[in-house]
């Protein structure tokens, strides 16, 4: 048994979140008598989640400790590691994220990577982890480990590490769900027979080998796969025909790689070819802001089942594939973990900049995350990648130096974006973002007046749509019917 | 006086650039006594032209020898200079390059750098100058210096270099032409007032520092001076957007700066917004390609008038700035000459690819060219440029290997294509010109077939259309007309 | 099972290596139907060593193949492995490694990595490594992989990747031997319960991290351990000197990485201080010939105890720590084995040349080996690695071009020989190396002549010694007297 | 004319450089009417040197204004450039870096570079550089730039630029004077008929290309010529032996070249072999010590000479080869300068570590300092540096935090030191020196009891004697004579 570690979390009110690392964690034979240290800034939602987490602890007689501040150096002292899942700014923000680019032709399904929102939201996200990682550096225990699991994924950790100064690992299930998704469209048996080496920036990571129980996977064989599966060839359009192109499958969502490309979301009349509209969210405009709505309401509602839910015994068997527990496991115990990580590319992928943060194959042991070293990816896919990174280089510095004009440079060369915008429009839409989002961006606060003033000169013309593919977001009502006529169909 | 150097000028054909190399040559004390091997592929355009040189040594009296043969190998056995100025597939694959993007969308107004155009001719190109180059490794003067002045620059260079394995210089005037039209703006009573460090890639080289007399010249102050001036406000108004917004100015002109970005000419109604038709080729559809159909016609005609000014004294006060007899000069005299070059890009620009090749500031005296080290390029030029990069990597691979699919993503990669087309487009529109390019692609000949099968089973609808801003190609009567009634109207 | 691989053993007349090899091999359950190649230059010895392999397979009822022959090609031929334990020159050109040096004052223990006795040895091994490098390129299975276990490991693996163009992966068992002493000094109950990061070049390869059960080892408690043990103590004086200022502990032997140094074997009279004759070697003048003398000569009277072993069950849990078997494991069916491997530095050890051969931790998987990235040596530990890898990389390519002037300066430079030798005293000891090895180094034939002309007027005094600390090679009936002693003491 | 440029120059109490320097900058026409702020720690000495200063601008009718102060900030205070010649410690330390290493057999020449002189020579400086470098940052002009001439050149440059974080330039004259030497060994008419590329580092730098009127130098040429000189075939043993086996010549003078390697200066009965004690220091023992204290003790008397020769007017003619004036007048005037420069290795010299302060040819212009990319030094030189290299980089770092175990590593690592002595010798000079120069050592305070401590548990047996070639310092007297003698000579 390891003991005296603290684990801090930060943005712990999302409950299903929180829930999910804390009951992996504890599911660790040698990590069940760690103390938690929950912080948010809604003291409502964290007072709900700790009283979960409280239930969870008790009902399975676990040694672990919970406690909950909204006092956030409180709750970083003497921590070991701190984990963060913030979301700055809320739905407000983000809803802007998505309205704004919209009215200037730029039509993100979810926008919180790169492209126009992407980049906004790591504008309100820097000076937050900055915060966090001074508070770190000052309260938390020797060497903490920092693990974020927050968007846009790249922006935060570069900043962290290059300005924070403190250790930091990226974390991002889409490598995992990606392989999953292979996996059952070559007709495995269990997705473990599935082996991968995954490389390139978060969100934007390429599957360069894959074994199916030791046999390699070529393109024609996964083309095929993909082209003849029932449900992905009508929900994965533009990953399979990035895959019959590049030669290799992306991991990242349709939806959202679509944003990250400059062809397939460009026009509008053609965005409904690339995407699905049936079911979850595969390309539609806002799609993601439009799910954590639902979510957020559904939550309002229906905490009593979270609740009922914590009664029932945890089941080892479960445990997630979301690495933070298998990470920590690794650290304490030395039991070999191999993931894919964000961390700055200090010798790793060989052909991207050696500053940019890039997501890669990493073996975690006792002594930390051991990077893979000298990756050398598909030239198509690197060219692809180096877009964004310089995108998120500039976007960084911006953030934390509060400088417009080179924020403005950053989305102008924005893969979409840059297809769809004029530099004139960029540089207003900009502005009027800047303007919309001043609550959180202290960084720019000087610059926001001069923002106003141009944005009433502004010439340029907007648009007023909703994006080629909207759907309504759905009331508690809806969602609760459709759940229960789901739960019928597969009951019957 | 340097003895027994031998310069083999190769695409000599093109009288009025061998004319004036060999004019600025001889005008170097010590280089006049050289011996001049010109080769082309055209037996009579290198008639004519040895006709020309022969009688410009026998006016001036020169120690130099001219020989003309279309025999390459026998031009180049003991050259210690090889000097390039070929254009491959000439007007007739040009006319392809510009005309079948257009079906797809793609406007291009000069088409020889990168853009599906630029990339095509770097096809076309690269066996060529492989060709080139195991000639001078076979026959050539040990270390043979390979002076390349053909585009597209950055391509013909990396082939040279990194396949041809010969010592390669690429050569390019744009850096001077840039700095003199700023000294005209900042209105220096002489173009040697202004100091400058350029950086970059050829064409895309940045102007990143800027002297007048001494005193720097900051953004505002530039962008001012060329906002007010009469001609250049209108001429040169991508330049001048992309220096507000960069904070540096562009080396390249107007029309051409504006096909390497993907703001300016992806949307046909607004191009008209950004370029000029008064005169010269500011931006107007197949600019270039007119020009030089122009200069052809004019020639065919007035080759009598070359034979004419050959007759008249060389005047070594009016020596060119092209680089290559400064250069000759350096390296056999010592004399240093500070100039732009495009070499690899080994430690000399720091946040650029190092196996890319760059233009940069170097001195030239006896032990070479001397790059100056670790230039570092504002973000956002280092982000455009490096799109740039990535796309030339891949088309001069797929150019040595033959590879039509890494052919189609250096397309696909560039930023005015990816900010047009769609995938698709650019497959079936690259398909269309290997077939149409067919004759000067040896390297695709296996390919040609499916690709030709494929093209007659394309769906993607094609445009008929001659471009946003077309003009007709002048004929000569017409260009002798204007000249003539220019020359009136300077009299009076 | 994986079915169809061919292992190929060159260098497999080294009877009880190959018998290891093969015995831990056919312990993984996946791999008992390979076929084994077994190629060397005595017949002689192959023929004594197939015929205990196959005693071995038949035992123990293997599917496994055994067939040997001298003629390497056909050994390689669809080899997907090949794995090479030569000593090229054998005990006759070793001899002069070791007495030649002497004369000039060079006092050496092992003599087989750097120091002038292990460069020479690179010179004889080079050119065979480089046949067997194109013997696999052209013979072997695509893409196999060349393991090597032959002496000087950095040159041999040099030249293999760099001009043999060979996947290579260079193996020692240098760094497990060396825990399992320091588990044994900080009294571990089990060697598996230390953890440990090792980095730098073979045979000077630094413990950079310890943990003993999780709890990390600092240099003081390391320190103590071994200065209180009553053997280590004793034998271990260079190491433990180097690990009390340098602060951490080499994997190398005392008197391997005495010779390794400039500061230890340099003053004759001081030798003794550093070293332990009481047992085994270390330190003692060329006391690793001696031992290999001495093992031959009871090869040669032994072989039928080695049959009799033979007959002996194999018991899978004796499996040795040997490298190559746990490779193809992990290469063959996917679980992960962590080990530290010679490979070309990509991305892995910060602070030393990128193009060193560098020791350094991997996991293997059937993705490859995977080297960690991004490892930061101690300042001291690399700049003693760097004065290595600068002898090495003159050494690999003289050895390459047969460049007697880079080979002297290799030897020049070597720390050693540095400390001891004048420059004139190294250009004659090399010239005396190489007349007395020339047939080995076909590379320097055409040198030879003019080596025996300027040893001929050498005028550099030499000394007629055998070193500070020599002891006589035992004769096999002492051996065996003194074996039998051993076993009644123990019995006892 | 250039005006409101301020020059202060810190160690300005040394009369001979500072006058030359100051001679030097007002040659240039452009430079005439500029500020020098002369600062010293000894106010007599700047007393002194004012007055002469004042005297050269009086009588030269110049605009040029000088100011005297102790109080370093307000001489700093404005600067552009700031030139340092401080020798901290002054003569009392030196004279111990060359008596206690003496002790433990170490015997130097010069010992203000590497070596265990130079090393703590080194400790002494750097804490006053940074301080230099504060106030610099703090109250000179922006973008100041920092002339270094004070030894040892690497470590300081290094502390400077890294922990200083000032734009710092280091320059030393040994370039120019072996360049000398070389066209005078060559017989060249003129100095300036050679043109030569040197790189290396400090004092470790190698001519790696000349030129005599533009045809190539090889070594054979280059040695018969150092062969068959009188003077230097006996004065330059050590740099000839070198050129015999490395290929190419040193910059460094004999006797200081000889302490950098291991192979000429550690046995006493040889060194003989490789000085001459005719003349001037090519190599006795301590015989840059000598001269500098015959320079002082004739300066204290020789004073009114100095006034007498500032009544004469300046030569333009004259003007020296030392860098500073001629990069003054580049970087004001725009005139191109080539020299040889010491700076970061960012790009420069291929084959010698990124960090390393490296020396290499630049071109200086209005734009800045110009270093040439991409050098790749012969592998035998780059060995040598790099071993210097690795003893600087440890040497700066713990001069920095004051770190007495790496200063000892660092000393270790030296190559003649580590040619000489073992470790515990090293360690306990070490602790000697640091005891005996604690005065000058502020960043050790902390360390000195402990040291003392050890010290008078020593059991290191030392050695008393002067060196192997020691010479007496000649009395004011004695120098007088030998002058006056000289003159006869010279006369008659």
């Amino acid at each position: 048994m390891v003991s005296g570690v603290k684990i801090a979390i930060v943005g712990a009110g999302s409950v299903g979140f929180t829930r999910k690392l804390i009951a992996d964690i504890v599911s660790v034979p040698e990590l069940q008598d760690v103390e938690f240290a929950l912080t948010d800034v809604s003291a409502r939602n964290l007072e709900l989640v700790r009283r979960i987490i409280e239930r969870v602890i008790e009902v399975n007689k676990l040694a672990a400790k919970v406690t909950a501040t909204t006092d956030r150096r409180r709750a970083f002292e003497g921590a070991r590691y701190v984990i963060s899942c913030v979301r700055v700014g809320g739905l407000e923000a983000y809803a802007d994220d998505i309205r704004i680019p919209l009215e200037y032709g730029v039509d993100q399904c979810v926008g919180d990577t790169i492209c126009a929102g992407g980049l906004l939201y790591g504008q309100r996200n820097v000076p937050v982890i900055l915060d966090f990682c001074r508070d770190i550096r000052e309260v938390a225990a020797t060497d903490a480990l920092f693990l974020n699991y927050a968007n846009p994924m790249a922006i935060n950790t570069w900043a962290a590490l290059d300005y924070g100064k403190v250790r930091t690992l990226g974390l991002c299930h889409g490598v995992q769900h990606g392989a999953e998704q292979i996996a059952d469209a070559l007709g495995a048996e269990r997705h473990s027979d599935l082996d991968y080496i995954c490389a390139g920036i978060n969100h934007q990571t390429w599957f360069v080998d894959l074994r199916l129980k030791g046999r390699r996977i070529g393109r024609e064989e996964l083309l095929a796969a993909f082209e003849r599966h029932p449900v992905f060839s009508k929900q994965e359009k533009v990953r399979i025909d990035v895959l019959r192109r590049f030669g290799v499958y992306s991991t990242e969502s349709n939806g959202h790689l679509s944003e990250y490309l400059p062809w397939y979301r460009k026009r509008p009349d053609e965005i409904a070819r690339w995407i699905d509209m049936s079911d979850w969210i595969h390309g539609e405009t806002g799609g993601y802001l439009r799910h954590v709505t639902e979510t957020r309401n559904w939550f309002e509602t229906d905490y009593p089942k979270f609740l009922e839910e914590a009664e029932r015994p945890l089941d080892p068997t479960k445990r997630s594939s979301e690495h933070a527990s298998h990470i920590l496991e690794a650290l304490e115990t030395g039991r070999v973990y191999r993931g894919h990580f964000n961390v700055k590319n200090a010798g790793i992928i060989a052909n991207l900049p050696q500053d940019a943060i890039v997501e890669a194959p990493g073996f975690v042991d006792r002594f930390g995350v051991n990077m893979v070293a000298n990756i050398v990816l598909p030239q198509a896919c690197a060219a692809t990648c180096d877009v964004s990174i310089n995108v998120q280089r500039m976007a960084t510095r911006a953030a934390v130096e509060g400088d417009v004009e080179l924020l403005k440079l950053a989305v102008l060369h924005d893969p979409l974006v840059g297809a769809v915008c004029s530099p004139e429009e960029v540089w207003q839409m900009v502005d009027e973002m800047l303007v919309a989002q001043a609550a959180w961006l202290p960084q720019y606060a000087h610059e926001i007046p001069a923002a106003r003033q141009r944005l009433s000169e502004g010439k340029v013309k907007t648009r007023d749509w909703a994006g080629a593919a909207r759907r309504e977001v759905r009331s508690v009502e809806t969602l609760r019917a459709q759940a229960a006529a789901r739960r019928e169909n597969t009951e019957v």
